[in-house]
């Protein structure tokens, strides 16, 4: 077991359709991040800073990280944009990370953020689209729905009762949004319901699909011999991993795994000196209800195929024996995508301090979260305990 | 005097009005760094890989830092997109330093891209233009020719000789261009030119502002104790400094000095150990004419006002005591915004490993770049020695 890094506080605004703009959400968010910090921390020592953001075209502000010092009221430190379409937010944890653990930055400002909802649905569907491969399948029409229901028909045509778990992640993650005040969705959804709703790209449905959201999260980052000066339950990044892919799915030689979440996922354990089974829950990708059953392949939770199973047999629900996106996920939780990677360690940060209310996991200790680029072209893990 | 990574290939389009896309010029310049190293390189041992871009709308792309690892022929690495408008390449080089010096990564290859004359004048100045501030400036009609003029005027209010000083920026900076050949201009100007022509923003007329270009560059970056196994001449790093400010001038206190630049200049001499005058060249962001002469104030090479007489007495001229852009600077080589910051380090590699033909630096051993993003919100500085 490493301890790169040490979080100290998080901040988190709603997901949704939300009225406020880009520069607020972030002030927002960062503000909840400071205000966390138990014995509180003065802003002036930040002297790193990373934005994850797609940079949607309603936002029309460009060198966005200088936006973020001024939201966050920090007077000129060193500050990045980080851009990896939607697993933005886990390459900028990975790199607030890395500042810290060498010594290079004493506390790190990570924020994500994505404000979707202000442009129109033509716009949009470019802004989304050109994050997959342009050449061979956005100018031949496929959508990012589109590739994920090529990826979900080829799983299901491998293992037929999969269309009961993609069923089933839908209805657990809504569950679990329930229990998510933040939760773009908080609407308790049957497996009828998920077979009844209108297609979108066959066999995914309406219910298959994370929805368009805005949003921001925030997160400061310490040295781990750093950390209890600052609270006495940070939460520690044990290990880091990514890796990338080819753009189009065509040149690859599966469809139904994405070797960037194996490199990363096998990267990051390595990186923490952890097995799988000392990890105790997951937040992972699941922009479709797909998504999620490959990410437990892919991050060795499960054999190829073997995520069905996992996932009808309850043992990734509340209460089972590995959880799932107990925060509702992508899918519930909603998915502003620059902010989605840096989210999923707000969740971490709060299971781990038990502050989760009633969606705590119990006794939970080590935790793993699963950020994804595109259809798999980029992602990252990482792997935290609470020390 | 640090040695935090060595730089052992680097790589270069021409600048310019160019046919080839996206795509190609990027392998164009990775091809060219890998063909560099003087003992070769497998690209299988590349473990991190950074792309600096703005994205032009033109290009109709997104997750590139993962096109960048396919037109690389890498199989899976981390790859990371950094965007701090202009600065983009400086801060990409930061990343890729700290990954080696830290151990992190044993090769990371860094490349810098812009295809800037595919799309629209109105597109192009909407892309450009939010890299500046939006709601005070850009929305009010102000271009960054605009700021840099009001800048500019500032400076002539201050210290009126600084005409002839500007227009000797432009003058010298032609002249070096007339010596690389991947420069934009290959063109001797006078200051009878510059003064004649065609104003852009009072006071600065065409001969004062940088083109719209295409290219792109880039870098190969080991640990330090690493490079004599890829070559006997590596460039090392020895210092890096990065900082930001507000988007808009008019939130500062003075509009003639950036604090960014001032920021960065003094962190990456301080983490090089290096004082000013064991500094031989610069290579400074000159977008504009009046931006050099702040960046030799800014970084500490003159006082204020002081680079009007520096830059009068021939000092940064070719063969003078203090070359600068000695490859044209963005004023004649040319601007592909992500580009710019890979390629300033481009030229301190042919310098320091004396390979710059008849543009050579006699007796260059330790040199920095300067790299601005937006109208000074964001800057970094890199120290580098040729060891």
């Amino acid at each position: 077991m490493a301890r790169r890094a040490a979080i100290v506080g998080a901040g988190h605004t709603r997901f949704g359709v939300l009225d406020e703009g880009p520069r607020a959400l972030l002030r927002s968010a960062v503000d909840g991040a400071f205000s966390s910090v138990d014995r509180g921390v003065e802003r002036s020592s930040v002297d790193e800073v990373f934005l994850a953001t797609l940079g949607f075209g309603g936002w029309q502000i460009g060198n966005s990280s200088a936006v973020l010092t001024e939201e966050a009221g920090l007077e000129g430190p060193p500050t990045t944009r980080i851009e990896n379409a939607c697993a933005s937010g886990g390459f900028a944890l990975r790199a607030a990370v890395r500042a810290v653990e060498h010594g290079d930055a004493g506390l790190a400002l990570v924020a994500g953020l994505e404000k979707m909802t202000d442009v129109s649905n033509a716009r949009r569907r470019y802004w989304l689209g050109v994050s997959g491969d342009t050449e061979w399948e956005r100018l031949a029409g496929l959508t990012f729905a589109g590739v994920y229901g090529l990826i979900a028909s080829e799983y299901l045509h491998r293992y037929p009762q999969g269309r009961e778990a993609l069923a089933e992640v839908a209805v657990k993650n809504h569950a679990n949004g329930l229990k998510n005040p933040n939760a773009q969705f908080r609407k308790r959804v049957t497996r009828e319901d998920v077979f009844r709703a209108p297609r979108v790209a066959d066999p995914l449905g309406l219910y298959d699909c994370c929805p368009v959201s805005d949003g921001a999260a925030a997160l400061l980052v310490v040295p781990a011999d750093q950390a209890h000066r600052y609270t006495d339950t940070p939460v520690y990044v044990e290990g880091l991993g990514a890796g990338s892919d080819r753009l189009a799915v065509q040149e690859r030689a599966q469809l139904t795994r994405f070797e960037a979440s194996r490199r990363a996922g096998a990267r990051a354990l390595a990186d923490a000196g952890r097995s799988h089974r000392e990890v105790q829950f997951l937040e992972v990708h699941d922009c479709f209800t797909i998504a999620e059953l490959l990410a437990l392949e892919d991050l060795g939770f499960a054999e190829p195929g073997g995520a069905v199973e996992l996932t009808l047999s309850g043992a990734t629900a509340a209460g089972g024996r590995l959880p799932v996106n107990p925060d509702g996920g992508l899918k519930s939780k909603g998915h502003p995508i620059g902010a989605t990677g840096v989210s999923q360690v707000y969740e971490v940060f709060l299971q781990l301090r038990g502050q989760a209310a009633d969606r705590q996991v119990p006794h939970a200790e080590t935790a793993l979260t699963h950020n994804v680029g595109g259809a798999g072209a980029t992602a990252t893990v990482a792997v935290f305990s609470r020390g």
